[in-house]
C-alpha cells in the first residue's frame, strides 16, 4: 500500500481550501445554542453522499439528493431544531431558498448548496430566522470555524464531534476532516445523523461515491443507538483538490491507503456517535465470528446491538450472557447451537452452546467498563462483522419520553 | 354462527375435569413466592401447542413439543425462577425427570406430561426442590387451585393472569380457561410467555392444532414489550371433552362459535400480557389500515410498536407523531407517504403525509390515557392489522439492567 496515515487535530477545515462557521439563530424558539452550520469549499468540489431509505425523507435531503446527483457543491448548510421533515411542498420550497441565500453569498449557484435540517419533525421552518442564521453563517466563515459547525449541529449530543486524519502519499499531503451529530434515532440503513466530510484530495465524483457507499456500510450502518431510522440521515463528502496533487482514481498507488484512511475515520465518528448516543454510559463492540458468509454474521450482530434485553444488561453490567445467546438465537440465521463460544472481553462465558467455567465477579467486571467487547463465534464458516450499540439507560428514556418540551 | 359465548370468572380450572395448584419450592434460592405450578386434567386430553422459533429452544420446551406432537396430555407442570434454558443434556434429563416424578403421581405415562420452565437463562435446575415443588403440587391439586397456578408461574408479572369463557351451543355449555404469564422479551413469533389454556370441549388434537395456529396468529403474535424472543415461549391447549359434549369438527355448526370465544380469549390473554409487561405503564393498540395486503399491515404496525422512540413517547404521552409516521416510513413496505393519516384515538393528527389541523392539548390528553388506540390508514388498499405493545419507562430500565441479582 502506497502511503500512510494518521490521525490529527481538527475536523473539517482541516482539509486546505473549506471555511466553516456556526451561528445562534433560535431556530428553536427560546434557544441560544449555536444552530446553524455552514461548511464551504472555496472551490467547486466533487460531490457525494449516502442518505436516509426512510420513505418519509424530509424535503431538506431531497433537494441535497439532487446536489448530489449533479455530483459538484461548494457548501453544505446545516440546521438544528426544525428537521423540516412532513412539511411537503413548502418544506422543499424552504430548503431551495435556503439554498438560494448562500449562493448569493458564495457566488455559486442554488444547485451547488446542500441543506439538511435536524431536529423536530412535522413544523415547517421559520425562514426569517434560517434567514438570519444563513447571513451570520456567511459572515462568520473561517478556516478555523470546524468546531463551531460540529456545536451548531448538535441536536441531544453532549459533545461536538469532529475528526481528521492525514495522510502522506508521493507527492505530498492530503486531508481529510469531518464533523457529524447524533444521537439518537441511530440504526442501520442509515445511522439517523448526519455528517458533512471533506477532502482536499482531487477524486471524482463517481469514486467518491463508491468510497462513501463502502465505508458507509462498514461504519455507520453498523452501529446503533436505538432502533429507529430517522427522516434526515445523511452524509455528505465533498473533494476540492485543494491539495494540489494528482487525482486519486481506483487504480492509483494511493488509492487503497485513501480508502482505509477514509474508512478509518467513518469508524471513528460512527463510534463516537453510538458513545454520545442518547443516555449512553457505555459503548459495545459486538463481534461475530464463524458464519457462512459477512452478512449472517451482520444479522446475528445487529440482532445483539438492537435487543433491549442486551442493552439494559449492558447499562446495568450485568452478565447475563443468555440474554446475547438468545438474541443470536432469534436472529433468523440458522447456526449450531452447540458450536457458540461467547466472550465478555477476555473471559469466556459459554462455550459449545453451554455456560462456560468462570468467575461472575471477572465477567461483571469487564461490563462495567466504559468500553467492551461482546465476541462471539457460531461455528467454522469465514463470515464476520463487527457492531457497535450503547447500554439503554434511565437517561434514555428521559431524554426521549418528553422530547419536545 | 350457532352458539353464544360470553367471559366468566376463572382460569384453567373453570372447564369440567381440570384441577390445578401452585406450591413455593424456592427454585430461585431465597424465594418465598409460589413457583411451581401444575394443571391436571382428571383424563387424558387432547393437546396442541405453538412453541418459540428462537434456535437456543429451551430442553423443556423440546421435551413438551414431544409430548405436543402425540397430541396427548395429562397435565402440564411449570416452574418459574430457573428457565433450564442453554443447559443442554443435563437440562432434558431434568426435564424428563420432572415429567417421569409428575406421571408417578398422577398414574400417567411420562409422555402424556408437559413440562416448562422460565426465569434466568444457563443455570441447571435445582432437581432436589423441584421435586419438592412436583410434590407438593400433586398434593394441592384443586379445583379451585387456578388462581395458585396463574401465581406460580409469575416472574416480573405484577398480577396474576387468568380468564375464561363460557360457550352456548345446543346441547349444552362448554368452557374454555386460561393462564399465562409474561411479562419481558415480549415479542412476535413467540411473544415471550406461557400460556396454559384449557378445555371440556370435545376436539381431536389435528383440529386443536389448527385453532391454536390460527389464534396465536393474531394475538400473542401481535403484541411487543420489547423486541426480544424467549427461549421458553410456550403456548399449551388441552381439550379434554369432559363438557360430555359432541366432537368439536371444522364443520361442526358450532366451530366457528368455539373458533371465535378461544380467539377472543387468546386475544384478551395477550392484551394482559402487555399491560403488565415490564415498567409498562400504557396499553398501545396499533391499528394499520389501508395497506395492499394483511402482512404489510402487521409490518408497519410492528414497526411501530417496536420503536424505542415511539414507545419512549407513549410513555411521556408526548403526542410526537413524526416519529409514528418515521417508524412506518422505515418498516420496509412501500406506500404513498401523501397518502397516511395518522389519529390518537379519535384525534386526527395526520392527513395526507403532514401535519392536520389540531389542538396539542387534545392530542396529549388522548396519550395520557392507560390505553389508547394509535390509527394509521396508509392508502386504499383493503390490507389491515392490529398489534398491541407497551411503552418503554425508566422503570422497564431499573427491572431489566440488574435482573439476576
Amino acid at each position: 500500500m502506497t502511503g500512510t496515515w494518521h490521525h490529527i487535530e481538527g475536523g473539517v477545515t482541516a482539509p486546505k481550501g473549506y471555511r466553516a462557521a456556526g451561528f445562534a439563530a433560535a431556530i428553536k424558539p427560546g434557544s441560544t445554542k449555536k444552530d446553524c452550520a455552514l461548511v464551504a469549499s472555496d472551490k467547486s468540489a466533487a460531490a457525494a453522499g449516502a442518505f436516509t431509505k426512510n420513505l418519509f425523507k424530509a424535503p431538506p435531503v431531497q433537494w441535497t439528493e439532487q446536489v448530489v446527483r449533479h455530483g459538484r457543491m461548494r457548501a453544505v448548510f446545516v440546521n438544528s431544531g426544525n428537521a423540516n421533515a412532513c412539511t411537503g411542498e413548502q418544506g422543499f420550497n424552504d430548503a431551495r431558498a435556503t439554498a438560494e441565500r448562500i449562493a448569493g453569498g458564495l457566488e455559486a449557484t442554488p444547485e451547488e448548496i446542500g441543506v439538511l435540517s435536524t431536529g423536530v419533525i412535522g413544523v415547517t421552518l421559520p425562514m426569517d430566522r434560517i434567514s438570519n442564521g444563513v447571513d451570520g453563517c456567511l459572515r462568520a466563515l473561517s478556516p478555523e470555524g470546524s468546531i463551531d459547525a460540529a456545536r451548531a449541529i448538535m441536536t441531544t449530543d453532549t459533545v461536538p464531534k469532529e475528526r481528521a486524519v492525514e495522510i502522506h502519499v508521493g507527492g505530498g499531503k492530503i486531508r481529510i476532516g469531518a464533523i457529524a451529530k447524533g444521537s439518537g434515532m441511530i440504526s442501520p440503513n442509515m445511522a439517523t445523523m448526519i455528517c458533512v466530510v471533506t477532502t482536499d484530495a482531487k477524486v471524482s465524483a463517481r469514486t467518491l461515491k463508491t468510497l462513501v457507499k463502502d465505508a458507509v456500510q462498514v461504519s455507520f450502518n453498523q452501529m446503533c443507538v436505538d432502533t429507529d431510522m430517522s427522516t434526515s440521515d445523511s452524509v455528505i463528502c465533498m473533494a476540492n483538490g485543494a491539495a494540489g496533487l494528482a487525482e486519486i482514481k481506483p487504480d492509483s498507488p494511493e488509492f487503497p491507503c485513501f480508502k482505509t484512511a477514509l474508512t478509518a475515520l467513518f469508524i471513528e465518528m460512527a463510534k463516537a456517535l453510538v458513545k454520545d448516543g442518547e443516555g449512553a454510559t457505555k459503548l459495545v463492540e459486538i463481534q461475530v465470528t464463524g458464519t457462512n458468509n459477512d452478512n449472517d454474521a451482520k444479522t446475528i450482530a445487529r440482532a445483539i446491538a438492537n435487543s433491549q434485553l442486551c442493552k439494559t444488561a449492558f447499562y446495568g453490567g450485568d452478565p447475563n450472557w443468555g440474554r446475547i445467546a438468545c438474541a443470536a438465537g432469534y436472529s433468523g440465521v440458522k447456526f449450531d447451537t452447540s458450536k457458540l463460544s461467547l466472550w465478555l472481553d477476555d473471559v469466556m462465558v459459554m462455550t459449545q452452546g453451554m455456560p462456560a467455567n468462570y468467575e461472575e465477579v471477572q465477567a461483571a467486571a469487564r461490563m462495567k467498563k466504559p468500553e467492551f467487547i461482546v465476541r462471539l463465534n457460531v461455528g467454522d464458516g469465514t463470515g464476520q462483522a463487527t457492531f457497535w450499540t450503547s447500554d439503554l439507560s434511565y437517561k434514555y428514556v428521559e431524554i426521549n419520553a418528553d422530547y419536545r418540551t
